[in-house]
C-alpha cells in the first residue's frame, strides 16, 4: 500500500503539536497547520504535511524564527509592507492577509507587500480568506530560483504561482491558484516516484536542452515558465513569473530572483542578496467597492453555469471551473480521511518519535 | 513592396482627422490616435492603425457613441466603477485610467472597472500611464470570444490580455502585456498571408481537433489558452483568461464570456447578454505606498541586470526584458518611420478619400 489514511482531525492535532515543540505560540501553531490541512484536504498533497519536516529542519537551521514580532513597516491606506521577522510564511501571510482585509473593509481594497518571510503553503488558502467577507482575494510568492527564463539556462525564477479567488452565488466560488510554470515541482517528483518520463516542454537540462527525465532537477536541470516554448508562449509564463516576483520581491524589499532563499535547508542560502527572505504580496478587493455583491454573486452564478454548459470535446469530461476538483477533494477527505503517501508518513512518524509527541504510532 | 512606410507624424495627423470627421471631440480624437500609433510604433501592428477601418465601421454599425459621457457610477476611495457610454475604449480607457492614479495619489491605490466600453487597443498603453508618476499600472479587458476552455470545443473566452507596468531606475521600465492565449490572433493572419502552417498547440477545430491551418479561426476553431494543452497546463490559461473576464466583465456589469460584443461590425451582436459592451480593469499602485521609489527603481535596475546576465542557451540570444523589444522598435520606427502592410494602406487610403481628408495620397 503507498498511502496511510489519516483522519483530518488526528492530522491537524499532530501537525499543531509539532509547531508547538518548534516553540511556535497556540495560535501561530493553529494557523500554521490550518495552511498545510487545506492542502492536504484539496489534495495538493506537495503542499501539506510532506512538507512539514522541511520546515523543521528550516527552523533546526536557524533560519525560521517561531517567535516572530510580525509588523506594518509602512503603510497607506490601502496599502502596506510587512516585515515578516523570519517567521514562518504558514502564520506570516495569514497575519498580513487579515491587515489587507481590514484596508479593504475601509477604503475598498487593500494591498500588502511581505519581506522577511518563508514559504507559505498552498497560495490558494490566503486569496480564499477574502471569500467570506464577500471579497475578491489575491495571493501571491516568490520562491527559490528553479525555472530559466526564454533564452536561458539558468534558474532565475521559482514557480512564483499567482492566486485569485472571487465568490459566486448558488455555484461555488472560483479559486484559480496555479505555478507560473508549465508542471510544478511535483509533478515530476509523482513521474519520478512512477519511473515514467516526463512530457517534453516541461524541463531542461543544465545544458538548456529538451529534457525527459524525471529526475532533470536533482541533476542541475531547469523548470519552464508556463508556455515551455517561445512558438508556445514562454516569454509569457516567464513575463507572469518575473511579475510575481517584482511585486513580492522587489517591491516588498525581500530578496528576489536567483538570490530567495531555498526550501530544502541543506541548500546553503544565496549570498549577498539583495533583499531579506522570500517575499509575498496579498490582496483584498471588497465586491461592493464595485458593484452590490448580490448582484455581483447572481452574475457570477451565470458566468459559471455557462462555461459548464460549454460543448464538451469528450462527452464524458465536463468542463471544470478553477477550485472545483478541490473542492471535491475536501468533501470525500474530510470524510473518509487524508491519504499520506507512505515517504510522508514515515516522516511524520519520526517527528512523532523526535519531539516525544507519540499519537501517530498508533492512530 | 509588402510595406508603405509612413512618418510617425502623418500617421498620427491622418488618424486624428478620421477620428474627428467620426464626431470624436479634438481632445477624445487625439488620445484614440495616440493609443493606436503608440501600437504602431511598439511593433504591435496587429493593434495599430490596421484597426482603424474596424473602428469606423462600428460606428457606421451605431455601436460606438463618438461623444460618450463617460462617468463614474459607484466609487470607495481605493475603487471605481465607470460607464463609458459606448464610447471608444481608445477614449474610454485613457480617462479612467487617470482616475486610477487619481486615487493611487490619494489612498496608495486606485482600481477601476469599466463596463459599456469597446476595444481599447494595446493593453500596455494604459498601464504605462503609471511609468511617468513613480507608479505601477495594470491594465486588462475582455474580448469576443475566440478561446475555448480546456475539454471543450466552444468559443467562450475572448484572447483576453493582461499588462503590467514597473519602473525601473538606469534601466528601462518592466511592461509587460500578454494575451493569455498560447498565440495571439494576429500570429494566425501573419501565417495565413505567408500561406504555412501554424504550430501544433495554437488551434484546434470545430469539432476540437488540433488542427495546424492558420486559417481554421475563419472555419469556426478556436484558439487555446496559454498551455496549449492539460498536460502543458492550458487551464492555467484558461484560468488567467476567466481571472480577466470576471474582473473585466463580471465585476463591471459589461458583457462577459459569449456575450462580449464582436470587433468585426459584420457579425451580429450576442443576444441576451447579461451586461453592457465590453469591460476593462485597470489599476495604478504607486511605488512609494510601499517603498521609497529610488530604492524600489534602483532595485528593479538589479533585477534586471541579473536577468539579462542570465547564462544564455545560444551565445547570440540574449535574455530578453518584456517591454526591451517594443522599445527598440519605438525608437527605430520614430526615426525611420512606422511600416504600413499594403492591405491595411488600401483600407487607410479608402478613410483618406472617403472622409475626404485627402492627406495620405501624396504622403
Amino acid at each position: 500500500m503507498d498511502n496511510e489514511i489519516i483522519q483530518e482531525q488526528m492530522l491537524r492535532l499532530f501537525t499543531e503539536k509539532v509547531f508547538l515543540e518548534m516553540g511556535c505560540s497556540k495560535t501561530h501553531a493553529e494557523l500554521a497547520s490550518d495552511v498545510l490541512i487545506q492542502a492536504d484536504l484539496r489534495g495538493v498533497d506537495s503542499h501539506g504535511v510532506a512538507r512539514l519536516v522541511g520546515y523543521v529542519r528550516l527552523w533546526e537551521n536557524g533560519r525560521i524564527n517561531t517567535q516572530p514580532h510580525i509588523k506594518i513597516i509602512h503603510e497607506t491606506p490601502s496599502t502596506a509592507v510587512v516585515d515578516g521577522d523570519a517567521g514562518l510564511g504558514l502564520v506570516v501571510a495569514p497575519i498580513a492577509m487579515e491587515w489587507a482585509l481590514e484596508k479593504a473593509e475601509k477604503v475598498g481594497t487593500g494591498w500588502i507587500a511581505i519581506k522577511n518571510s518563508n514559504h507559505f503553503g498552498i497560495a490558494a488558502y490566503h486569496a480564499m480568506k477574502a471569500l467570506g467577507r464577500d471579497m475578491m482575494g489575491w495571493a501571491m510568492t516568490n520562491a527559490s530560483a528553479l525555472v530559466a527564463p526564454t533564452f536561458s539556462k539558468q534558474r532565475m525564477l521559482g514557480t512564483n504561482p499567482i492566486a485569485f479567488a472571487a465568490p459566486a452565488g448558488e455555484e461555488e466560488d472560483f479559486v484559480l491558484d496555479m505555478a507560473t510554470t508549465t508542471a510544478a515541482n511535483g509533478k515530476l517528483e509523482i513521474a519520478s516516484r512512477q519511473n515514467r518520463p516526463i512530457p517534453e516542454g516541461w524541463a531542461i537540462s543544465k545544458e538548456g536542452v529538451s529534457s525527459l527525465s524525471a529526475n532533470i532537477l536533482k541533476e542541475g536541470g531547469m523548470l519552464l515558465p508556463l508556455g515551455s516554448d517561445l512558438a508556445h508562449g514562454s516569454h509569457k509564463g516567464y513575463g507572469l513569473g518575473a511579475m510575481v516576483d517584482i511585486l513580492s520581491g522587489v517591491l516588498s524589499g525581500a530578496a528576489f530572483s536567483k538570490w530567495v532563499p531555498p526550501f530544502p535547508a541543506y541548500v546553503p542560502l544565496p549570498t549577498n542578496a539583495p533583499g531579506e527572505g522570500l517575499g509575498h504580496f496579498l490582496g483584498a478587493m471588497r465586491v461592493d467597492a464595485f458593484q452590490k455583491a448580490e448582484t455581483f454573486k447572481s452574475q457570477m452564478d451565470i458566468w459559471m453555469k455557462s462555461m459548464k454548459d460549454a460543448a464538451r470535446i469528450d462527452e464524458q469530461q465536463s468542463v471544470l471551473i478553477h477550485g472545483e476538483l478541490e473542492r471535491m477533494s475536501t468533501v470525500l477527505r474530510k470524510k473518509e480521511g487524508i491519504p499520506v503517501h507512505i515517504s510522508v508518513w514515515n516522516q511524520l512518524i519520526e517527528l512523532d518519535q523526535k519531539f516525544k509527541i507519540n499519537i501517530l504510532q498508533d492512530a
